[in-house]
């Protein structure tokens, strides 16, 4: 029943997506079935960081979560590399909820997981053609029919855009699944910069500018378009 | 049945609260009860430019709104002053309803309206201390109690914070309150000026402490902490 974690960490602010500067715990699980080009967690993935990675029981993923956060926090989020691939993490969600600790997952819909109905804030985001993978559109079909008859909590989808193709893409998932809140996310395309200054006027430019394409779309009406809030304040920092 | 309107923009995003980030349009109406030392609107109340403000019908507001949006638009944000004080918006929420266009609230909460229960996001942002304005309790409990009891859509809290007198009293309020979504959002004490790149630095400067601060407390569990991302974006200019 082990979990592979490469991070715990919080709390502090969820920076990205439908839950938005929530104050939340982080579980950054190792393990992938994407290799997306643009990825900024390669190193859950790609080897790096093999080492790192401890296999925990969910109990003791719960004990490290209350040791670092204490009473401070009702919410943790999984993140990953792919959470979704990982069946144990049931027992986990029952846990947190045993201790009125809400469960958000970040997850690119490429699998299904039982677990999923059971939680809080779930974001689905299926990645676009800039970062070099594939949607398998009957599986994400299947999930969201899924959650859509099942789910408990609240989910919605979240797309990375980095350029026209990618806006094309989202605008056909929006047409696809219009009754599910859709969010777009400014892509980092500066994702190894230290000089945080720059990195902001440069991500305000790319957040500005997809704004004004989305504000001239018919289609593309119930959206919600953000930043990454955390990369504002810690640039391409870790653990934060 | 006319309403005092200063302001009919977008589409733009909402920069702020519980549903930043959403398309939206917004109007803006004159007059409030309230006079907020920090107010970023207070050309909406403080006589500078009454002369400026037109008096519309519900339908010749929708009719502005669609002028303007086209077809790009499913949502529209009721701001001011205080829309709370006018019982006439009634009718405008539901010809935008009429529309299958959704109809976002911002008030401070001082006065109950009936037409409260068809908003479909109301943010409640009751003053903190800073902005030498005097919360009526007894109120902010009647619109409360009336929301959860009757409103068909979401509503959330949402305080500006400027200072350790403003935390404190956002605490009360999340102690008092405890099942309502709280937001807290980072003050602008800046808001003359005109050199956007330093205003960035400077709110992400407060904007990182008060995420400290919200993070040191056992009580502000289930928060949200937010800046204002037109302010990012924009600055302090208007109509964007």
């Amino acid at each position: 029943m082990k979990l592979p974690v490469l991070e715990i960490f919080g709390p502090t602010i969820q920076g990205e997506g439908m839950v938005i500067g929530r104050k939340t715990m982080f579980v950054r699980t190792a393990g992938c079935d994407y290799s997306c080009s643009w990825c900024d967690s390669k190193f859950t993935w790609d080897g790096s960081e093999k080492d790192a990675i401890q296999m925990m029981e969910p109990e003791e993923i719960r004990d490290a979560l209350l040791e670092k956060g204490g009473d401070h926090f009702g919410h943790v989020t999984l993140s990953g590399g792919n959470p979704g691939l990982l069946r144990q993490i049931d027992e986990l969600v029952d846990l947190l909820h045993d201790h009125q600790i809400k469960v958000a997952l970040e997850t690119q819909g490429s699998r299904w997981q039982d677990w999923f109905t059971k939680i809080d804030d779930l974001t689905l985001s299926p990645k676009p053609p800039s970062s070099g993978m594939k949607t398998n559109f009957d599986t994400l079909d299947f999930i969201i029919e899924s959650l859509q008859q099942e789910q408990q909590g609240d989910f919605s989808l979240k797309v990375v855009i980095f350029d026209q193709d990618d806006l094309h893409y989202a605008t056909n998932l929006h047409l696809r699944y219009p009754a599910v809140t859709l969010y777009l996310q400014v892509g980092n395309d500066e994702i190894e910069t230290d000089n945080n200054e720059n990195l902001v006027g440069h991500l305000l430019d790319k957040y500005e500018r997809l704004i004004d394409q989305v504000m001239e779309s018919s289609v593309l009406k119930d959206v919600r378009v953000l930043p990454q809030l955390h990369t504002y304040l810690w640039g391409n920092k870790r653990g934060v």
